[in-house]
């Protein structure tokens, strides 16, 4: 019979539903993807193309060529934009609204069109992990911002209409309730136990080991108890830090090793499937708080949310964490 | 610039990207989806082939013919199955788990395969919501069910795999924190001001005017100020219920001639698009509450949630619910 798990970060629930539960390798994808050229004429965020795009607020550069390896631009077609107040307006009399006040960057990965980041090494992850560092920490000295969100759509399933590899960072004006209440429950964590709800659970990972992907010494990879889709993955640090702009230099190159490796069984393993990513760090403000921990989920897009989540909020997951945890440890990707 | 609104029925806030925005005639399928036949020999749900499901908990039979018009029986692969304890457990000494009990129901809307419920005329809609309100009557009398949602899966990027017309009811052993903070809101409202937050909501829609698709003497139809996503539809009646197994008969008529006027006016506008419905109820036992009132939601697919929704919570809507709601009011569907 089915099981159903509450994930301890937000106290939701998630149906593990066995009945309907499909093998690992059923999610492997069979359909081939179109091969892309290395370079498109008309891709905005192909070299030669950089007039089509607004200028850079970051480029990192090759030392021997001197050509773009990343550059950060503001999106062309932003979600959010720095004008404007960021005070909160009464809408007609009963809605609360505000201007779309924020910051969204594009960071283009690499100058080659059909380079997937989950085939870069790990110098080049490492080049990436800084530029969302160094971006971060440029932007977080913005007053109006309260969060900001790094995050990498790769397929048209997880929401991407440009196939150049890039990720995005999003700075808004507001802490939404999906984050205050993450740290709600860890904050009542802390102050019962007077520990970090986010150690504990990456400590109960190592001593349990059946969720498991790859324990290296500054990071764990596991599959969480509750996941809300087939092969959810989570990075999480082993020594203490509440956001990820306090991550070392030395420990972001370590976590390129890791996301490396993650990144290739996940795309060896499964075919090249589509995929989001999202670094997991406190609001602005809040990245000394003892309560947190920094994390990166790396969601693959295998399955569809039906109605039932829609009226729930409850996720049906139709593979079971420890099976999809041992068929990744075991897969050997190169 | 963009605009961020909040959902006064949750507090999220979403953004309303005027820069990527769409107009509604953007939103328009333009693949024609493959035609298909009345009958196909292999699939479960067709006449002839009962024997492929598991033994009908209810069906509604034609007058005439005798021969089945509704079939409702418990889903082949269940979520949740009724056996087992409803108490909580601890697992591995961190975790909280349960097992997956409770009811998962199909009900087959039509012998015709490819009758979409789109297309239904309102007799066939009005017997379809009396089965959803018997089915939920009966199995609200168990008593370790403690929410019951009652939605549909159309297309498949909706979450539906089999494409011959069927509902779904899945009755839940937990109220999810999703339902928890929506009924949380509305009873600090309730208690604020003495009146239900969604009773104003739909006054203030139709004082304003600008985002209603239809209004007629018991329901209104439209675009949520916050909508989630384009074309994001609701259904709410003007009189007060808290809870859709309440809806007297003849209101459940005037519901599938409103039902019915908008699906097909979505399916001929957007040229058929996937989508979801659920009917929006309270928890079992809070029927009578007086902070509430039952609604349905539709939810075309029109967009991928990607990695921003995920971190943030907070969802991208590329349309202007004031322009999807004008689109669809002034379509003539005949």
């Amino acid at each position: 019979m089915s099981e159903i798990r509450q994930d301890p970060t937000t106290r939701e629930w998630v149906i593990i539903a066995r009945e309907r539960s499909k093998r690992p390798h059923d999610f492997v994808h069979t359909q081939a993807k179109p091969e892309l050229p290395s370079f498109s004429p008309t891709c905005p965020f192909c070299p030669g193309n950089e007039a089509m795009t607004p200028p850079e607020s970051f480029t990192l550069l090759d030392k021997q060529s001197k050509k773009w390896r990343i550059r950060v631009f503001p999106n062309h077609f932003p979600a959010l934009t720095p004008e404007g107040s960021a005070g909160r307006r009464e809408h007609d009399g009963f809605f609360l609204d505000m201007y779309g006040k924020g910051i969204h960057e594009v960071i283009v990965e690499t100058p080659e069109h059909n380079a997937p980041l989950a085939l870069a090494d790990e110098d080049r992850l490492a080049d990436l992990l800084l530029t969302y560092q160094k971006r971060y920490l440029a932007l977080s000295e913005m007053p109006f911002l309260k969060l900001i969100i790094i995050f990498k759509n790769h397929g048209p399933s997880a929401g991407t209409s440009l196939e150049h590899p890039h990720s995005q960072l999003v700075g808004t004006p507001v802490v939404p309730r999906h984050i205050r209440i993450r740290h709600e429950i860890a904050v009542q964590y802390y102050d019962n136990t007077g520990r970090s709800l986010y150690s504990d659970l990456v400590n109960h990972e190592l001593r349990v080991g059946e969720r498991i992907v790859m324990d290296t010494d500054k990071f764990v990879v596991f599959h969480p108890f509750a996941s809300h889709s087939p092969f959810e993955t989570w990075i999480m640090p082993k020594s203490y830090r509440a956001s990820f702009c306090n991550v070392s230099s030395d420990n972001i190159k370590s976590l390129a090793g890791v996301l490396h490796a993650t990144l290739v069984k996940l795309h060896r393993g499964l075919n090249n499937p589509d995929y989001n990513f999202v670094i997991d760090t406190t609001p602005i403000g809040d990245e000394n708080k003892d309560y947190y921990l920094w994390h990166m989920r790396i969601i693959p897009r295998l399955t569809e949310v039906a109605g039932f989540e829609i009226g729930s909020g409850i996720y049906i997951n139709t593979a079971l964490p420890e099976e999809t945890a041992q068929f990744m440890r075991e897969f050997k990707a190169q």
